[in-house]
């Protein structure tokens, strides 16, 4: 497999300075949907809420045909049905799944695709059987390098044609899963029925959705989404970094009421708890800072606990507001990294993690 | 109770013809989400897929303290734990429910708003009681005139601070249900949980979520949502129509497979079923056309069946499709109303049901 060839004309986009979003955007904004941040409230995001990013169209998938192949570089080649996959050793993991172009649309200038502003993230309690043990009973190969994912989504991106693949080296693959159940229910169609991957701690474009086929490569699997779609490049014509792992964020749930149109927040004066969720995805969460001056000052919130090692964990914090306008922030630390108050900026507006901003007016 | 008054630097807003959508309009957009049309393929729109359009923030509610008054023109006040409302009579209804902002975004010049394109559908399986016989046996009185549902969210528009409230006549509610039950499930929170009302045939806002107050009024509601919002007027001076039913509409699953950025869609030449749904709130939809070259000629669809009188019908054709690229259209006719081609316009939005337009590559 070689890197595809992008049609220069096809190439992704960066807005103007003062460019509206877009038709092409809305249309991705009207499909996919964030997670409204009052849902931050739950330990597991409801049904519906939990962010929903699909590049091409949701599958129409029969799950009584339906078949996993595992082929490539095993020994022997397996075929499951979707009752074999069920009646395989399960795992219950909890798990914080993010957009790897979550807040996209805050960067200037913005590079122009799925426009996520915060939301776009969820928690959900997957279901599944470990991919190692798939992989074992197929027999792993020893000159194994790469496991590359197929979805049954089909469409072209960028002038490429393909159905969604993305490849994850086999030194990478400690609990993920192929899930077939969310917060104990079959798989809703948006989130990849009847099965998909599961990988913790990954930004969400490694969980391939809709999950048909696991082929083992003996060299780097040079796919579209791999090698194109989801890197971190300072500039156009660069290769860039691939997107990896979730990097430390805090969110909070906007406190008060909103105005409808402009979401501008009214809160009550006196005490007010502030409480959120804070995830990483190569490390715990150690602080959450809160900050209720636009970022002149940061207090330590309350870290409360997480649904596993690779869930949000909660945090909260007292606020005594008096009346008037101000902007409220959070950001979290991990791994001694904490996250920027200024934007990071790349190319295709990839692993933003900007603290959250919320304007409210105190009354 | 009198008209809201409303701050005249609040007031909705038209888009300058060439205005690219706002940051507010993709706040909503990216937290209300629309039903991408793939799951027209779907009697019942599975969880999570259903349009979603909150107006403030969904309220988190604890059902086990959650109580619904009715009050007002009634003999016996009542006031209802959720058990209590489980107990009643229930009936289970299949009901399509359409956002009345639907195809907002396609209008020009556009109202500024939540930004739908043609999405904003969904269609469950409601379980309830009837609301009638709630008022039964609190009694109405005589010189009842309205019925007031309030809801547990809480916001501002146009500067009018209010709980979600809506008015509707005491002659206009054969069939409308208190809802706690969406596909057989517990309403989502998203959805209204515990209990909404359904008012079947109406546009969405009529069917009030997170209800917790049935007031009967002995005359006309002139509440925000009633006289300010939900209007059809031709200039922002006058006090217009108020919406109320379901304007006939037919949408289409776009066919073929789509580009990342665009959606346009690549159909391959051949025979090429096109199947979709089509519903009307005042009548039963009798006839879907369908035109494979820009609305130039029309060809009847056959229609197949609906879940009740108040849900989506399918229909489907089989297209001949020739390389090249055109537009498909879909439109359905309803107690002798059509849907226009050209567009509608009223300065709020409200109930456009122009065509919709699907641009398509036959290769």
């Amino acid at each position: 497999m070689t890197t595809p060839t992008v049609r220069p004309g096809e190439a992704s986009r960066i807005a103007d300075p003062d460019e509206g979003i877009s038709l092409d955007e809305l249309r991705l904004a009207a499909r996919n949907h964030g997670m409204p941040l009052e849902a931050l409230r739950y330990d597991l995001t409801p049904p519906g809420l939990h962010y929903v990013l699909v590049h091409y169209d949701i599958p129409f998938v029969d799950s009584a045909t339906w078949r996993l192949a595992v082929d490539g570089r095993v020994r022997t080649p397996l075929e499951l049905d979707l009752a074999a996959l069920r009646d395989r050793p399960s795992v219950d993991l909890t798990v914080t799944l993010e957009c790897a172009g979550n807040g996209r649309a805050r960067l200037h200038p913005r590079p122009v695709s799925q426009p996520w502003l915060d939301e776009a993230v969820g928690t959900a309690r997957w279901t599944g059987t470990p991919l190692v043990g798939l992989l074992a009973d197929a027999g792993l190969l020893d000159d194994a390098v790469d496991v590359v994912c197929t979805g049954l989504d089909h469409g072209s991106d960028r002038g490429v044609e393909q159905d969604y693949q993305r490849g994850l080296a086999v030194t990478e693959l400690a609990d993920v899963l192929v899930a077939y159940e969310m917060n104990g229910q079959p798989l809703p169609p948006q989130h990849g029925a009847p099965a998909r991957l599961i990988v913790p701690g990954w930004y969400g474009m490694a969980s391939v959705k809709w999950l048909s086929r696991i082929t083992v490569l003996a060299e780097k699997f040079t796919g579209f989404q791999n090698e194109v779609a989801y890197r971190i490049k300072a500039d156009r014509e660069s290769h860039g970094e691939p997107v990896t792992r979730i990097k430390p964020r805090a969110l909070m749930v906007p406190p008060g009421f909103p105005a409808f149109m402009t979401r501008r927040r009214i809160v009550e004066a006196g005490p007010v708890d502030l409480f959120g969720r804070a995830w990483c995805g190569t490390g715990v969460v150690s602080r959450v800072e809160v900050s209720v001056d636009n970022g002149l000052t940061w207090a330590d919130a309350d870290l409360g606990g997480a649904g596993s090692r690779y869930a949000w964990r909660s945090w909260s914090l007292r606020w005594a507001a008096s009346p008037g306008d101000t902007v409220l922030m959070a950001r979290a630390t991990a791994e001694g990294v904490t996250q920027p108050v200024e934007q990071p900026w790349n190319t295709l507006g990839m692993t933003n993690n900007m603290a959250q901003r919320i304007p409210v007016t105190v009354r």
